[in-house]
């Protein structure tokens, strides 16, 4: 078993992970880490659990800590707020540890993988060109960070990838329902929320202009060589729980066909399917054909909140093609992201219990 | 006073004609029409009330009658629908009722106005060419029909206007996040409404694709000339009461700046603005510049139901220009609206006493 | 015209106040105060305004003050948080204001009233035992504090009042089901709230125990006696905007029938009601046959959400009588029902423009 | 492995069989019964399939069949509106199919045991008084109707057995705020839903009055002799997807202490707890200490959604304890509850396969 610490393990994405790492085959929390408020409380305490199922024993008793390291771990997940991520993160990076992170400030980084297994885990290589310690020449005893996209991209890039493949996306626009998780704890307020729509979420349009690029894009010795498409969102809030849907039109370079871009989704199997990661849902994509599907309170939990649901295929007037795409923002969209980049790191051998490596602490 | 008749009294939209009427400066409610099952009931009896108003005193005990002339009124409004609503129309035309209607049979017709009057006013000329009793040869002595757009046409076209008058509009990719109450009562059940999305309204889209171009289209010598507009719609079910929200991206025929597209709007006068007609609301459009605005709870009631808001104004990577528009759906989208129709229809001497024409009954 | 000071104003009971008092008969709003935070500020910036009609134009560009007086104005209306309540009104008092409060922290003082106009409007006699300056001797220069009751206890005494005066109550067990809007801005989160029930609100059973005893006491020599009720309270917070519930069974001191207890409902004048002020709505209870009425979304606005709702009036199988009420729990239930206490107030002449008493500033 | 038959499988409460069924280490469907409408067709087509997991692949290709004997099944589950399920069940009883039914028509028949398992194990002994064919001698031979209690009174009951068999319980006064799946689908409109309240449904209140007594009571020669529990129901739904939350106070018979009752709740267990039934949760009652849980939408899937959760536990100013109680209302208080049912009779020789008994037909 791999050691596993939680940075943050009392927000809503740290809940997540403590929720889905319980049981895990490869990953055991030996370490939970968050804000000074917390620290020196056992978790049962420290976290006010918000999930639907109860919190694991195994965790309940644990005294959380602060954000420093050394932690008793091998790797760390790091679910925390950007506003601290930055400094954190690095911190641990430089004396040695593997960050697996779900905070925006390392996404755009030259050398850091944004990572979705099933569409680039080739980029994972760029960890060779992380110096986070100079004095760490040897990789296994070097830390590194890697990073899961914004949530409303994961899914839209998993639905795009089979596209782009075949077709070459070139041009993208994007309107998302985005569920209230996205926001945290406690996030919305109810009163914003209740039968209501807010057309607006800060910071996230950006992302959607610039993530899928780097997702899709080529490595080259240089480092990442960007996917050009452009690309034009609406981020909007719905009174939904779990579950971002995104209504997408796309236009494609190359030449296609309604049946073949049906196909391709339909079809897709995804590089890593041959490693049997535990956390990789069979297949990727699961497409619709019900008109009124996929919704979010029905098909979000599919695949255990992994598998990414695209619906209304058809063409598209202005554009070449468009559909519904529907994916769980903190699963698949955070915490279940990040453990499944995990398990792949571990699977490419980037990945170790401590002993088995240098490690410069 | 001129006295009403309302068609399809006991439904959704027939409850918004009757709240709305109430206390109304020109028209008041005389007769009440519905199916053969509410027939001889008093009104308090036959409808399910479903408003946040109480039924007004005065129709409470007004026995319903069934869908055939004659009725004691001058005119009828029809929320009947859409499987009646034809046969049932016509007949009445046939016998020299002016309808004004909500139902979606006659829309595209090439003689039947489709009308906003702050978009289309001249229109109504349109009546003329109707001759649903060919016996009838006296103008004053024919029944026409008027018919206001699908619920989701009427905000967005309200937003289109001023940027058509100043730019002309090309395309357009419009996705919807409608109101329950659109698809009337019982409707949507509410399993799939609480803390869901469903990414499809039957029949919806298309409209979207055609009701524009009539509206924003020339009047001429052989009828309405379309405006020629391709439209992507995409359109979904939201948690929300009251109010159909949409993310609409334009493409712009000629030459254009931001500030002159905000200016547009905010700026924007409506033809009939000098008529003071009593729904109409001052001024016909509410930009916002808050971000998070507008939102369907909070700012669906302005103007009465009739204001139409519209925010987030800014370039579309795509196309020109993107924004959010919101509308309230039963009132502008359909009662209020056909209310403000017969208005238009009364100052412009189509609507009159029948005293004062010379009915064929 | 009577001058107002809102102190909190820019809260959600402070909206409220601004809301309702735009174009009311006797005030008019001339001073607004809130915190350190919001002071200096014109109010459009400083409020994050959050009702469903536009702040009023004459209050926007007003420039909010501290909580401290002087202020320009006659009185003071009370939307503070209870934490800074208690220091606050009791200073303006202090220098000769009348508060009228919607604060918990001088409900129970014995010689504060706690006011519902419709049920003991002797009780503001009281006013003439407050020496909140022991040198200001004359009533006419003294402040004053007038408090209302919670909002899960208005609606509640507002039905017991006429049970009470036919028959006597003498225990009651009482489940609310209350609105979001109860908790303030932001208040509840949306996570707690949507498809959910948390069957817990923090302070408010022991307030249900204790204010109706006070409300429905009788004015004595010494003070208010209250009424014995002995009272079970569960209180609960469902996904509704606006509107508490409350499933009450009652038990009576007196003989009863079934029919008495439905008409002392219906037929109920209050004490006011020959004073015609502008807020008492007539009647003060709406009386539902319906088994499915009242319902919050549908029923909350009666009145201008000043009327209490009660329905399915039958015999209870423990106690004596039961019954569904509803009102409105951010106008009857706060600001509402403030402003009606001001115009008991001002009709007993305890209320005057300044100009009229000796100020003691 | 027992085959079994699902009547009314296109409904609500049979998809809840058919989810809970798939892979069951005793039962295996065979048959899927329903309406007319739905016979002959693939149960892909026939079900609109509504619940959050996939249909299972074993049952989308069956064919539907009418709701009438012979179906190639051991027994069957009803899962039948109560207007059909008299007749359809007594059909299948009288040909010598033990029927789990979830209908109310027989659950107060005196020979039909209303089973809960953990509560009343040995009420199955009233199986031996049916005598639905009276041609059918032999015990093995002979069809028989089990029924589970309604939705709203399953949870109650779980927490009211501790209590009663520990302090008798001799009153109850219940208020239910209730799932909107309780109501089937469609069900409830979306308009009744959202942001409201409904203080009435149909037809509960009562059964909350007589089926404690039946389920608390003791078997004897004659049948089941009722317990007296004095009971006062409200029951309401409110807009939650799944679980059923009660605000109760109870008054015992007996001297209690409160720790006592908080004891008798903790360390409950069942009668059955030895035989390890695979839908039984362990243990029965989860007791909550946070004052805000239960929560719906948080806890009503503990135990496999089996559980029933219990908070808020202290005394009752009128009557003497009151605590909340929520359990799962299609799992537990349907489909899952009558899959326990099963399992319990099959532990206890009521359920064979068909081979092992001496079949009618």
């Amino acid at each position: 078993m791999i050691r596993v610490g939680i940075l943050g393990a009392t927000g809503a994405v740290g809940q997540r992970f403590v929720q889905l790492l319980d049981g895990h085959p490869y990953f055991r929390v030996t370490a939970l880490a968050a804000s000074e408020r917390s620290a020196g409380k056992p978790y049962r305490d420290a976290a006010h659990w918000t999930l639907d199922t109860p919190m694991p024993e195994i965790v309940a008793g644990m005294e959380v800590q602060t954000c420093e390291p050394p932690l008793d771990c091998d790797f760390v997940f790091s679910g925390l707020d950007s506003s601290v991520a930055g400094e954190v993160e690095a911190a641990f990076a430089r004396v040695g540890y593997p960050v697996i992170s779900n905070a925006k400030n390392y996404r755009m980084h030259p050398d850091v993988p944004l990572l979705i297994p099933e569409v680039n885990p080739d980029h994972t290589k760029l960890i060779e060109r992380q110096r986070w310690n100079e004095e760490a020449d040897d990789l296994d005893a070097r830390g590194y960070i890697v990073t899961n996209p914004n949530c409303s991209a994961v899914g839209l890039v998993c639905a795009l990838k089979p596209l782009h493949d075949a077709f070459g996306i070139g041009a993208m626009h994007v309107v998302t329902m985005q569920a209230l998780s996205g926001a945290g704890y406690p996030g919305v307020a109810s009163l914003d929320a209740v039968a209501n729509v807010v057309p607006y979420i800060g910071g996230e349009e950006p992302k959607l202009g610039e993530e899928p690029g780097k997702l899709l894009g080529t490595l080259t010795e240089n480092g990442i060589e960007p996917e050009a498409i452009l690309t034009s969102a609406t981020c909007t809030r719905v009174p939904v729980v779990d579950g971002h849907m995104e209504a997408v039109s796309v236009q494609f370079n190359d030449h296609w066909e309604m049946e073949e871009v049906v196909e391709a989704l339909r079809s897709f199997t995804s590089p890593i399917d041959a490693l049997n990661l535990p956390s990789a849902p069979s297949p990727l994509i699961r497409v619709f054909d019900e008109d009124a599907y996929p919704q979010p309170r029905r098909h979000v939990h599919l695949g255990g909140g992994m598998q990414v649901s695209v619906g209304r295929l058809r063409e598209c007037e202005l554009l070449d093609v468009k559909f519904i795409v529907l994916s769980h923002n903190t699963i698949r969209g955070a915490a279940g992201g990040a453990i499944l980049n995990a398990e792949l790191l571990r699977a490419q051998g980037y990945l170790n219990p401590r002993g088995e490596r240098l490690g410069v602490m």
